[in-house]
This record gives structure tokens, C-alpha cells and sequence, in this order.
């Protein structure tokens, strides 16, 4: 599957195809503890709905107000999964007024799916 | 905010950019609490080097007995984390005499790399 070939800055992982990805060479340990964060942030559920419901969004983002309802849980541990997705640089945020509202961050999600994909004609054959 | 409307077969998600996302529509909760199982089994760096090295791996398998060396863990906490990536469906194993050999599930990551690629033409803009 081709991905876009535009050169991608900074965070580089084969968002673009270009690079080494999970699945085409061994993770050094630095990389594999930065990486793991950010897949530990979506490791739960409520965070994934969260952030689906941000990146689905028309007009690209949302008020922390229109995500608490969805949930059964206060708004204290919406907001928490909120800062937990922020970190892993998967969402931003800005305060306006009353509320906060959140975006994604696409760059962060494209750099998963590119490290995920794999290399065009690349070993990886499933033994039967 | 509408939901996919055919349904979805298995573990097809998107690895064809076909279907639904994680960026498309919000996750419904079932489908999020299995697919942050997967995610959480990728959150972890021994895990994400043990699944790189396998899956990088030319002839597309790796003896257990490859792996262990690479890290500072003795080999059942190593077979531990191999189990948790059997588990979460990224690899599979087989036992050939002393050994057990591990592969990847490419659909498995195909399918993770699916659901986190933006749709052509998507909303998500990024706020400046």
C-alpha cells in the first residue's frame, strides 16, 4: 500500500513510507520507550472513544463539554484521559472561555500508521 | 455523528483504507475495549522491540533462542511479553523440539496501520 511521498518533519518514522518502521528493522530501546508511550495512551478504551470522538469531528474539534456526556465518569476523569492523550502527543488543546476544546494532532496518528505499515515488497511472509 | 453502516467483517478494518477508522466516526464502546487491548499490548518497549525483531526478521520467523539475548530479562519474562502479543493477535508461535518459533500476523498491523490512517479528503484540519 503506497503512502503519501511527501517528506515528513520532525517526528519521521515512515509516516511517509521513508523511514524504518516496526516492522522493518529492530526498535533501538530509546525509541521503543518513546513509542511505547504513546501506544499506552491509547491502550484503553475510553481514551480510543475519546479520541475518536476528536479526530471525527467536522470543523476538526471539540469541547471538552460535548465529550463528557458520552461517558459514564465525572468530568475530573475525562479530563485526566484528556491530559493522558495530550502527552502522548496525540491531541492539543486550548482554553476558551468556560471550556477546553481539543483537536488532533494528525501528524501524531499518521507517524503510527506509517511505522504499522508495511514496506512495499518487505519480507514479513505469515508461515502457514 | 453517524457509525459505519455495513457491517464489519472480523478483523477487517480499514487495512485496505476501506472501512471505518478510528478517525472517521466514534468508536462504539465494544469495538474500542478490543482494539485498546491490542494497542496496550503494543505500550510496553520490550514488547514493541520483541514485535519489531520479529517482524523484521528475513525468512519471517524467530526462534525464541534469537531473542532473549537481546535483552537484560530472563526468558520467561521474555515468553511473558511474547504471550501478551500472542494474545493481543500480533503474532502467532509453534513449537518445532526445544524452541518456539514466532511470527507476525501482518493483518493484525495492517489492520492497526488501517484504522489510524486519515480518510482521503477527511475533516481533520489541524487548528492553528
Amino acid at each position: 500500500m503506497s503512502k503519501q511521498e511527501l517528506p515528513v518533519i520532525d517526528q519521521d518514522d515512515g509516516a511517509a513510507g521513508c523511514c524504518p518502521g516496526l516492522l522493518t528493522a529492530p526498535l533501538d530501546e530509546d525509541r521503543a520507550v518513546e513509542l511505547a508511550k504513546v501506544f499506552k495512551a491509547l491502550g484503553d478504551p475510553v481514551r480510543l472513544r475519546l479520541l475518536s470522538m476528536i479526530a471525527s469531528r467536522a470543523g476538526g474539534e471539540v469541547c471538552v463539554c460535548d465529550l463528557t456526556p458520552a461517558f459514564d465518569l465525572s468530568q475530573p476523569t475525562i479530563s485526566h484521559h484528556l491530559k493522558l492523550l495530550r502527552q502522548a502527543g496525540l491531541i492539543d488543546c486550548e482554553r476558551r472561555g468556560t471550556w477546553v476544546y481539543y483537536w488532533l494532532l494528525p501528524e501524531a496518528t499518521d507517524r503510527l500508521a506509517g511505522i504499522l505499515t508495511r514496506p512495499a515488497g518487505g519480507p514479513l511472509p505469515a508461515p502457514a
